[in-house]
């Protein structure tokens, strides 16, 4: 769609929405109606509805220089569906509003909902209701989503007890490291535009930050196990700043061990082009969205074969505090970093 | 609160939103989780779930030159839940976030969530989630609302049959009256800072425009008296623009009197002064937030003896067309015009 360009002005408010909507097909029986009228209508008979919200602004959560459309507008889904995942509960519709500014065409914004509807396939939900308006200045996106659990099956942050096992899916601190390359690369590309960059061998760390996956398949297997979490959280804002969401809302303390946090294979090698190490960067990057959740122990043997999710420390009392047992045994407070937008 | 400045960085995103949400106390049983995890649950049990969402963008829809914040969170809720009741539900939760730069402190925060407060109140929703993040220019509010109606007792656009009644509640034209005098008296207070304005005489108008109220109250007289109305909006873009979307997603035509168009008893002189009358004003001005509904005849009697609801046309066959009879008997063509904040 990039050769052509539509102002926004020439299809109009409504215009606009038919254009951007004309193809959703319901996948829900629960969407009794969608997009078209004042508000959607879910029927979720004898199940609990989850309903969770996130708003992303251009030059704070995300940068057009190299965020395509279509990955920003699976992006914005995905981050969303990751808090639904993580009450242990199925997104079932969302809804997506958007302001922006006359800079973009109607060809940007059919990419941007090619991403939307890409992701709403991938994790079967509807796109039921929204608003698009202006913008003074860049893009702004606001996700709402619903989902539904058996009554009283959700997953919150605050249940996890003394001695349970502290899982995390995948790996960390991949979002990150993928940020700080292509924040470099910016400043290269800005002051040198003939230089281009070569991301094959760091695509693993790209593509987590500019597409990042809601891990469904993780909620799955763990329903297939029989597992329940005792807390549950997505990691948006690093493993230190998240841990200590858990810690504090189930009132326990934290042991982590450094050398279980799970790392791409060349995290330490990329990590190191920055002066950083991995574990840093795992502890305080954001945006991984990965579930990061305690379980009982008995449990341990089933999480042990899986290679979704690795254990990564325990639970104990509250007045043990919360800390990192490093690689040379060492007890390192862990703090809170991570979301640092303000100021 | 207007004296103190506290810049949202001493508090940090958990803080503010600790400080912002502490005091929320649920209304709802429905409610099973509200503030403080990835997601709110919802518990409907055998009723459908409503969804909608809006978005409001600083310069765009509000001007804080003369929008108090108290009033604007105030509004920001009535707004979407106006689209709730316009489904003939009944609202029971809401979400909000909020974008804003670091013009914005603490203090002026608590004012826009003093008015958010005040809103779920008086129409005793639950705020049970949300998002606060950083813009680069500006405020941006998002609010999505749910509600909950009796299985298929929702009421769309669609429905609206050759012969049923249009009816309105309240007066039309009264909002954008009100933004016509607040542009002109914010230009002359640029010119002339020392001319104070004296707003007493047109605080009917400019109160619909600050802080409009959602027609709760129709909704609940209209189950009182056992009338399920066939199609129905709220007017947020004007009177021929969303009479033209029941006229469209009904299939039908539509005629309009201009006679019975209800105005307040100063819209004539008011409009006067910008050189208007008050019919244009109420076809083509928006915000007014009343409900617009079509009734099947056999209701006319019960209509026709509230103070609420005034009758104001009927439906016809599509192919008649969509048009107003002036009060001269005159056939005049209805015509979108509305929003138009693209361009």
């Amino acid at each position: 769609m990039a050769d052509q360009r539509t102002e926004i002005s020439a299809l109009g408010e409504f215009g606009l929405i038919d254009y951007l909507t004309k193809n959703i097909e319901i996948l829900n029986p629960s969407t009794v109606l969608g997009v078209g009228d004042d508000a959607a209508v879910v029927d979720h008979a004898g199940m609990q509805t989850v309903l969770s919200t996130d708003m992303l602004v251009e030059g704070i959560h995300f940068d057009l220089a190299y965020s395509p459309l279509k990955y920003l507008g699976y992006k914005a889904v995905s981050v969303n569906l990751s808090d639904i995942y993580a009450m242990n509960a199925t997104p079932t519709q969302i809804l997506l509003s958007i302001a922006c500014s006359n800079r973009f065409s109607v060809e940007a914004l059919h990419d941007f909902y090619e991403g939307v509807y890409l992701a709403c396939e991938q994790y079967q939900v509807d796109l039921v209701g929204g608003d698009t308006a202006a913008s003074q200045k860049g893009l702004i996106i606001s996700v709402t989503a619903a989902g539904q659990v058996a009554p009283d099956k959700f997953v919150t942050r605050t249940g996890a007890q003394v001695n349970d096992l502290i899982c995390v899916s995948g790996e960390l601190g991949n979002a990150y490291l993928g940020l700080l390359l292509l924040e470099r690369e910016k400043k290269i590309w800005i002051e040198t535009p003939s230089v281009q960059p070569d991301f094959e061998q760091s695509k693993w760390a790209i593509e987590k930050l500019l597409k990042p996956t809601a891990r469904q398949d993780v909620i799955e297997w763990l329903a297939t196990q029989k597992i329940i979490p005792t807390a549950m959280i997505d990691i948006s804002d690093g493993l230190s700043s998240e841990i200590l969401h858990i810690a504090k809302q189930s009132k326990k303390g934290i042991r982590l061990y450094e050398d279980k946090l799970p790392f791409h294979a060349q995290a330490d090698e990329l990590a190191g082009k920055f002066n950083l190490n991995p574990t840093t960067v795992a502890m305080n990057g954001g945006e991984d969205y990965e579930l990061l959740f305690t379980i009982p122990q008995k449990d341990f043997q089933k999480i042990a074969e899986s290679k979704l999710v690795s254990v990564i420390g325990f639970v104990t009392d509250q007045e043990k505090g919360n800390k990192l047992i490093t690689t040379a045994g060492q007890e390192v407070p862990i703090t809170a970093q991570g979301w640092q937008n303000f100021g």
